[in-house]
């Protein structure tokens, strides 16, 4: 068990609500991390979920609002929840923006200054919050699955198909999986990536699910989605998986929106499509 | 079903997730209430439980963390969560205090002024939510119980005791369950009702439950709840539960505390037993 200083603590379900902040050289500033440690972290090993939000979320969203600890508890499944980009008074901002820069991180490696200097959330992830959780908490390394929200959708499934002997398992809510053709996504990349759209391709699940992952794909969208035909269109998606050979599992949630009641809706599905893809 | 204009309206577990505003002649103010109804009310009748929150909260918290509604919805009991106060420019409010005024108004109803004019938590939650909620959604008025945590346990019990016909079934979370004596409920009932202490009684659990209600009142308790020994004293309220012969289960959960995070693992117990004392 780790012997780091929580900034909070709250016991939940037999097992521990935590936050902590560690430092990420990649984002040159210190990084809050929910960990929700399920009862049988006490005694074994556990396969991890990393759980990524989206636009204008911190660590806390996803903690405090999608019930999703319950089903951790049961399934004995470590939940591993980033903020959603580097923060702190020396991290530049565009104040104006609620899709760009802080809160907006992208999940990608910023190349464009002044951003290049700290957003470099798909490093962070992938590399330092990986190092950092299997360093202080009980996770089986060969057991981690990867999940998230909108932006965080993106997030969890371009990480999965580029490093799918790391993140073994995926699933997304409403996730932006088109980012290279929709506003969201093209503002976030012109900014971090520039013009040059041949750079925005190793952010794009639409363009990386050429090459497919080995394992199903969960996708819940909700048809009262105020994002889902600007912003979201999975259908783009779908259709490249379809050509790639990728297994997914499109639901389209009849009346349910983007807000975490349609998450709190459907998490326990999520955790047992992860925990079934997670074995024991 | 309500015709009424919801500030916010979302779908959750089948069921829909809804925030009011209405008018309250005893709080002289709009008052907003939280109402999830389960898919069964979209055909029948169903059993109500009234949530009456904790200090600084409002109708927001239980409806955002306590992840009631999975639960409402397997058992078709719609939930109201109204605000702890009322609110408005127009309201009288102390600044420096969380304990006292706007977000902490006790469930009783004030005489003193300038408390008196808007602070009327008793008459509104008994009186004008009840009429509103029965007017407005399929609530079965004979299968309504009251549920609370903290200053709303403590409303929640007294309201139970004072009311056992229209509050059929009582349970809480962490309850002031002796106010007279203990700094939350002193500071708050000098306040509100003056120093005689001959007035505080009717706002007092211990006090009430000397004619005691015929149902089981179902506490749970973290042992590390920050506020157990100075506010909260359960032991009080169970040695006079004991005296009078009310039936109540005092649970004392080891380690957790008094978030909402303890709410939310206890939540499921809470609405069985209510649908247990509510019956068919």
């Amino acid at each position: 068990m780790t012997t780091l200083p929580p900034i909070s603590q709250n016991k939940m379900f037999g097992g521990t609500q935590s936050v902590y902040a560690h430092r990420s050289v990649a984002c040159d500033c210190d990084m809050r991390v929910s960990v929700y440690l399920p009862p049988q972290a006490k005694t074994q090993k556990c396969p991890a979920v990393v759980w990524l939000s989206g636009l204008t979320c911190t660590e806390d969203n996803f903690t405090v609002k999608a019930g999703a600890q319950r089903i951790a508890a049961e399934l004995g499944i470590i939940l591993i929840a980033p903020d959603t980009s580097p923060r702190g008074d020396g991290v530049p901002d565009d104040k104006d923006s609620y899709d760009f820069a802080k809160g907006a991180g992208f999940y990608l490696d910023a190349t464009r200054m002044p951003w290049a200097k700290n957003y470099q959330m798909q490093a962070y992830v992938r590399d330092e919050l990986t190092a950092w959780m299997l360093d202080n908490f009980p996770i089986d390394k060969n057991r981690i699955g990867i999940s998230g929200h909108s932006m965080g959708g993106h997030g969890a499934i371009t990480l999965h198909l580029k490093n799918p002997e790391l993140y073994k398992t995926c699933s997304a809510f409403a996730p932006i999986t088109s980012p290279s053709q929709v506003p969201w996504g093209q503002k976030a990349f012109k900014g971090y990536l520039g013009d040059d759209k041949n750079t925005w391709k190793q952010y794009d699940a639409t363009e990386l699910v050429s090459a497919p992952s080995k394992t199903n794909i969960l996708i819940d969208q909700g048809t009262d989605d105020n994002f889902l035909a600007e912003h979201l269109r999975p259908e783009i998606f779908a259709n490249a998986c379809k050509t790639s050979g990728q297994a997914t599992t499109l639901r389209l949630q009849e009346g349910y929106d983007h807000s975490y009641y349609f998450i709190a809706t459907f998490i326990e599905d999520h955790l047992r499509h992860h925990a079934d893809g997670l074995g024991d």
